[in-house]
């Protein structure tokens, strides 16, 4: 393994999920759900593939797919792209991060992100040579905010980037208009391109609302924008995703892009298309459907003696394991499932600075209620 | 885009499918089949999504997958690998090329490759800061092959590995027992690691066998076998592939690969497994029905004028321009379209050297009889 991916060993997801499978545990580690996406969204997939959509689809992506994320950024945001290059698919968001960070991150470079952070931030950046600088979120008023100012000094003249997710994982942040205004400004004021994560764009709760950085007074034309289907359509393991960007953006990341993988599986984006187009309406249910499933498991892990952060977005609840007498969450979640049967996520791996996370142990909840329900019941032995 | 990347732009492929898409003409350039894979395949693939596989599989890839891949390196070539850390799904080939390279290819280190090369090759080369040396494949007694001395000189103490493509991209060449020894060798004496690309391993014609590398005396050992099922089973589009190597090679693989794509998508590897167990049938009959296309479109394309290489393997026919009247490759590939209504690739875009391929101008042959006739039918009207 060259030397710069060395600090990286298997991802924290494969490696508890591996775990959950192993020990027979309840798994609410890696984020995904327990139920599929809309049935005609899956018949649609089924159609695509007996029609014979089983062959590379154009570069960028299919067409129709291109034009109906057009349309969404339209209908939802007011923002404009052309589907005719300034949108590409990929495979997953993962795949769009790491072939915008390739694509726009020269050795040397520095990249600033939020921590915890999603582990492949720290590894696309270090897989192109550039250097991550992290700003951690803290807790304030029961949710996870950074400083102004801290995010100001950690940009140096060799910082080209700034990775931005929100609703954030897995701290269940929103960023508010406030805080985007702030990291906008600070884009234009450094000229800093934005590199935007919004997979759970849709997946917000109480009624916060989540509003694109792109959204922002000359923010457009320096965001590379991220989502896809994984989480908005419960169908993660169809890794079709998507950039909105200006076209130099997208011919960069293309370029990258298409040596990486080529192109991504035809099927899906035929079905995405129609999702995106006719299956909103199913979207707004599982989001109201989560923001149960939220209370449901905040509230047991609660009784289980966990201190709580209510996140306003994503599938995750951030939990803070000092109550129960616990100090290191890594520790902990290797000795879940045979202390409780039950896979989570230690948040520290998610640092730069692990010991501003150490105590922080993510629970997902895109679980059906029983699951839930077995896992708190579970969970309640640790007290 | 970063500066290691701008020597690269669109992908030929997506080019030209572009070209051909815009301008109505016959699409004989990027490999894709116009018919699909095995039915009972494509309904297994179906009923995975019918049945729930549509969230994100074990990082490695689905099990299943895994082992049918373990049997069929057994029962085809004699290899042995175990399904638990010595095989990893990939999004297609080109993933596992990419995680390869940027894996093992430390910046500065130089890596050997056959030119005229699948143009990810060098891209992902030039990505991870690595150097491509290119050693030609010429024409001799009407096949593509390599100079061994050419190859011993183009080893130096950097060369870290060596890209080997047997059935080989775009010449058609499958190298003999002899070639493939000469590259044993070289690999042992000088301590270079293999990436073999193979997924043509089944696309052979006349009798003639694929040998993989790695079942040389000590090549296992320090071989990254790398295919995929897309043209095995006439699915291009869905992006499944596979590497086979020991178990350190894998883990430094999978280690840059979980942040390019995270997983690869669920349901064709339910489907794959299938096709690996129960359709080798199918495949027999694709390879015959190829080998009478082959056959087809070298003699359409003779009689239209060109000079035509037999290929023993895959689905491209290279041809030699310059009995026609025409010199440049890429020229005469850009007016195609206008003069004869026909999409080709230019051979010498997979060239360190381009004049040594400029007069080369390659076409696929996996389209339906009377595409080909069409096409050839079109090509006439060049002399
Ligand atoms: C590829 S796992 C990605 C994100 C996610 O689902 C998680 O954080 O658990
Ligand atoms: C991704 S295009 C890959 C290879 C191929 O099909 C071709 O050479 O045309």
């Amino acid at each position: 393994l060259v030397s710069r991916m060395r600090a990286f060993g298997t991802t924290i997801f494969a490696e508890m999920s591996a775990l959950a499978v192993r020990t027979g545990s309840i798994n609410l580690g890696q984020g995904f759900p327990d139920t599929d996406g809309p049935a005609a969204m899956l018949d649609h997939a089924s159609e695509a593939i007996a029609a014979g959509a089983n062959q590379y689809p154009p570069g960028p992506g299919v067409l129709d797919l291109r034009q109906a994320v057009v349309e969404h950024r339209s209908a939802h945001y007011g923002l404009r792209y052309d589907a005719d290059g300034e949108v590409l698919v990929t495979v997953g968001a993962t795949e769009a991060i790491a072939a915008a960070v390739l694509a726009l991150c020269e050795p040397g470079e520095e990249v600033v992100a939020f921590e915890p952070y999603y582990d492949s931030y720290a590894a696309s950046i270090a897989l192109a040579g550039a250097r991550l600088t992290a700003v951690t979120l803290r807790p304030a008023q029961g949710r996870f905010t950074f400083d102004p100012d801290e995010l100001r000094a950690a940009i140096t003249p060799r910082t080209r980037a700034i990775l931005v997710n929100s609703p954030h994982n897995p701290t269940g942040t929103v960023f508010t208009r406030e805080e985007l205004a702030v990291i906008a400004e600070l884009c234009l004021e450094r000229d800093l391109v934005a590199i935007t994560d919004e997979v759970y764009e849709h997946l917000t709760f109480d009624g916060v609302e989540h509003i694109p950085l792109a959204t922002f007074p000359g923010m457009r034309e320096r965001t590379v924008m991220i989502s896809s289907a994984g989480k908005t359509f419960s169908v993660t393991g169809w890794k079709t995703g998507w950039v909105c960007a200006p076209r130099e953006y997208v011919a960069a990341v293309q370029t990258v892009k298409q040596f990486l993988t080529f192109t991504a599986s035809a099927p899906w984006q035929v079905a995405v298309a129609y999702g995106l187009r006719h299956e909103l309406e199913w979207v707004a249910a599982l989001r109201a459907s989560l923001e149960d499933k939220r209370d449901r498991l905040m509230d047991g892990l609660r009784a289980a003696g966990f201190s709580v952060y209510r996140p306003q977005g994503t599938y995750f609840v951030q939990t803070d394991i000092r109550p129960l007498g616990f100090a290191d969450g890594l520790e902990l979640t290797r000795r879940l499932p045979e202390l409780a049967g039950v896979v989570a996520i230690p948040t520290q791996v998610f640092y730069d600075h692990p010991e501003r996370g150490a105590h922080f142990v993510r629970f997902a909840f895109c679980k059906r209620d029983e699951v839930i329900d077995e896992a708190v019941a579970r969970l309640k032995r640790l007290s």
